[in-house]
């Protein structure tokens, strides 16, 4: 396999925005080709990732719909979902074909128009990334799945709403900071803390936002990059994982085995381990995943997330900055735009341009993209040229 | 590149079906991978094709919902989704990933639950395979779009009602002798010809039929294909390429640029031309557009289509086979199972399993899969072991 480069990135802000879905997909794309220097004409394949266009804005057939306004013409041009990673997922098969040598130049893209459709439509929408059979026909929405993690999580390793509303407090500040972010808002923990519930112990502060977005990226054989720019970033791992969709057939709903087992398979493809990361980025689309996250991926031992999150281990000036960009929580979580979002972020991390977000360590990054209560997950790592 | 095999092939009956979207392509599944002689655990990743079934059945992130019912764990488990191509496409990325040695076995499905809607909401579910702000806006439904494809064939090439219904006659009368074809059913030219209006000139006899079922094919490297089965069939050529959604932005509706180029990409990949082909699964979602494809692939010369299958030449017995297994239009037209359910058709012919229907030339069989209006194909070119 060939070492692989980033070597553009773009990304529509994220947030309640005039644009329909194919217009944001292809200003992302537009961005990541004049930011690598290239026009669509070049690009050999394209990867989309969306996870339910069909169902909030009545839109199917994505990828060539997409494509074609992007200029790419008659190339492979394929949609990829896997719930809310879907992005990650398209970035992992665009990874694989440039590593195996079938393409040279291939686009990854991610997109997600949610604000068409009101909080309960979206709701019901999202739900159907969990199993319908069972969870579904309960009445379980994701927040109340997250919830039973998050009660599971307090019972079993002490964890506290304290800790939860810790995410979100640094979070919210990342984002703040953040110009593409959906809510540049400062709250306090007491904020947080007395957050309006929405299925106990998560208040609104603990989940993520609605919003509407898109990202892309370019990528090329590593040997390749300079021709383009001196701004590209090695992959120098990405790794996909499957489990169960329902929460019930897991042995456990504190750990996801599809986290755990992506993040090896990164770390080994990688040749290094979770003390080797500077950054990350996280799926948080609730307070408890990001610290689930943090424990699963190995940034600290089982049951510590929470602990860590609180003592600002992860905040920028942390030991192990996480969520710099603000996270699903506060910058936003346009589902299918999510995973290569983060892909964009780490990569802004690494050449040095997060401004008033930038960490002090950004040689190695990393980005976890879940999709449903952990049924799949895409680790990638990402180090600066 | 490797040379790939295919060495398991699965299939579900096509029709109104008891299971529901999970059981049918979990079915699909086991068939091939008891054919191809081997267990779950040695597939490394799983490529599903699913046109809708979030808005057929409302399930969503149906890769790792489905794989895991499979057996399949911790792999890489990818829904792609490209209109009717949605699994040509899952066969064309499970191909690309072989060839480039990527993995050693990989699975290929499609599945889609149709019947569980009533035919206005399926018709709607479809009709977001085309441009929704345009076509759809107008009220422009499939059998809309191909009608007026219809329409302008017969105006440009003097294509007739009678041969459409040709195409009708020939496909009842090779799906009533396919055991899992959904209507097994002789029609006469007549009786086509008298049809119930759909959108004129397509009666109910030149549309397909709305289908539950499901597909799927274990592929591995030529070179190991022996150690499994001697039925194998090693894949030539596939081809994937993308066009506009809507009929408007296309310089002509008579022709599909996207099947000229994957049929073109595919004859150079296998070194051969369109006049080695023996026979052939084609997409007849109407019988316009097996006609058109028979153009679009260089079977006969543009605007002869219609006067072959009058003729006869593409009957069982005729010069050039196409849809021997009744195709879209009598053996069923689950959309998601429709690609990979036309490679099980070609390899069952290869392996001369195909009883009645059986082809007397069966070295080379090709697959033509099309998305929406001709803004996806995949076409695909097996040769027996």
């Amino acid at each position: 396999m060939r070492s692989v480069a980033v070597i553009g990135i773009g990304k529509t802000a994220f947030g309640v925005l005039p644009g329909d879905l194919r217009s944001l997909a292809v200003e992302a794309i537009a961005g990541a080709l004049s930011d690598a220097g290239m026009g669509a004409a070049a690009v050999e394949a394209f990867y989309l990732g969306n996870f339910a266009g069909p169902s909030f804005v009545g839109q199917n057939h994505l990828a060539p719909y997409i494509g074609m306004a992007a200029g790419f013409g008659a190339i492979p041009s394929t949609r990829i979902e896997d719930a809310c990673a879907s992005s990650g997922s398209a970035f992992f098969h665009a990874w694989q074909s440039v590593a195996a040598g079938i393409y040279d130049v291939v686009v990854a893209a991610g997109v997600e128009k949610m604000t068409s459709q009101g909080t309960p439509r979206v709701t019901e929408i999202l739900a159907a990334a969990g199993d319908m059979a069972s969870e579904g026909r309960a009445g379980a929405t994701f927040p109340a799945l997250f919830a039973m993690i998050a009660r599971r999580h307090m019972h079993e390793f002490g964890t506290t709403r304290r800790q939860l509303a810790s995410v979100a407090v640094k979070n919210h500040a990342n984002g703040a900071k953040n110009p593409l972010a959906h809510m540049r808002k400062v709250i306090t923990l007491e904020q947080a803390l007395a957050g309006k519930p929405v299925a106990e112990p998560l208040t609104v502060y603990d989940c993520s936002l609605i919003s509407d977005g898109a990202a892309a990226v370019v990528i090329v054989p590593a040997e390749h990059a300079k021709r383009y720019t001196s701004r590209f970033a090695r992959v120098l791992a990405v790794a996909q994982t499957s489990d169960y969709v329902a929460l019930d057939e897991k042995p456990s709903i504190t750990a996801f085995p599809a986290v755990r087992s992506a993040g090896e398979r990164a770390y080994a493809m990688a040749g290094l381990g979770p003390q080797d990361i500077e950054f990350a980025e996280v799926h948080d689309c609730f307070t408890i995943a990001e610290i689930v996250a943090s424990e699963d991926l190995g940034f600290v031992p089982k049951g510590e997330g929470g602990p860590f999150a609180e003592a600002g281990c992860s905040a920028i000036a942390g030991r192990l900055p996480i969520n710099t960009s603000g996270g699903l929580k506060s910058k936003g979580h346009p589902v299918g735009a999510t995973g290569v979002g983060q892909i964009c972020d780490v990569m802004m991390q690494l050449r040095g341009e997060a401004g008033e977000r930038q960490v002090a360590r950004r040689r190695v990054g990393l980005a976890q993209n879940l999709g449903g209560s952990g049924a799949t997950c895409v680790v990638t790592i990402l180090e600066a040229a």
